[in-house]
């Protein structure tokens, strides 16, 4: 995963002054939702349902291309579960942005570039997403993904 | 616009008892949000960059996709220039929900569908998304679109 790091500092430290979110909490907040792009990736490029079930909001939605939404943990894991059966992944994400919004919020946005391969055939094909993340922290202190969507930035097939 | 007037009220009243957001603010909030919501869906359907661009902050994003992110309001609208010259919308959201994340965020996620045309040729052809909106309230107290991606719903051409 790559780090944009000096706009993350910049957005991090212009919370810490905007809204007194102690700048240790704004620290340690980035940190665990860069942890969760991180493990995001690795579950993705390791076919892992249950990894990335880990990462979600008991209440998450993942609204992937091509399909309408996937509201809650149990819808979430069945639509993985048929994306990973259909496809293995090899990409990468770049961090362009994490923003704390509150205390129990706070936004990603990423793009991904990598490899897609179909499972049935074994054709490969370069993927190249954007996405956009929303994360709130649990009462037990973990920030986890609350909602998710991305889109291909490829051209349109006409 | 169609309103799913049930979970709205029913996050916003959930915002209220838990951080003590006063429920007429919240309540003006929702309102304001969703009247960007329905000025944005005119304005696709009017093909009006105009009055696209005064419903996003000056630091926006837009994520459309097949095509990589959009940054500020000068690249956003080019944006929308280039989209309204290549297609014009008739489409309607759903709204599925609206959530104030802080006094100054807010989410909303809807669907909407509608007929696509395409203007070289006057081809029509049916057009289905979800979207994501985060909104912030401006220092003059107006919401705009802070951030916004979409994704087809429609099944992968193949």
């Amino acid at each position: 995963m790559k780090k944009l790091t000096r706009p993350i500092v910049a957005a991090a430290g212009a919370i810490a002054l905007s809204t007194s979110i102690a700048t240790a909490d704004v620290d340690t907040d980035r940190a665990s939702i860069e942890n969760i792009l991180s493990s995001y990736e690795t579950a993705l490029n390791t076919a892992n349902t249950d990894s990335v079930v880990l990462l979600y909001a008991d209440d998450g939605v993942f609204m992937p291309q091509n399909s309408t939404p996937f509201v809650g943990a149990e819808a979430i894991r069945a639509a993985y579960d048929g994306v990973f059966q259909t496809i293995k992944l090899d990409i990468s994400f770049t961090v362009d942005e994490v923003l704390q919004l509150a205390p129990q919020w706070a936004l990603a946005r990423t793009r991904s570039e990598g490899v897609v391969t179909i499972n049935a055939t074994g054709d490969k094909a370069p993927e190249a997403n954007q996405e956009l993340f929303v994360f709130q922290k649990q009462e037990d202190g973990d920030w986890r993904i609350a909602r998710y969507i991305f889109s291909t930035t490829n051209p349109a097939r006409r």
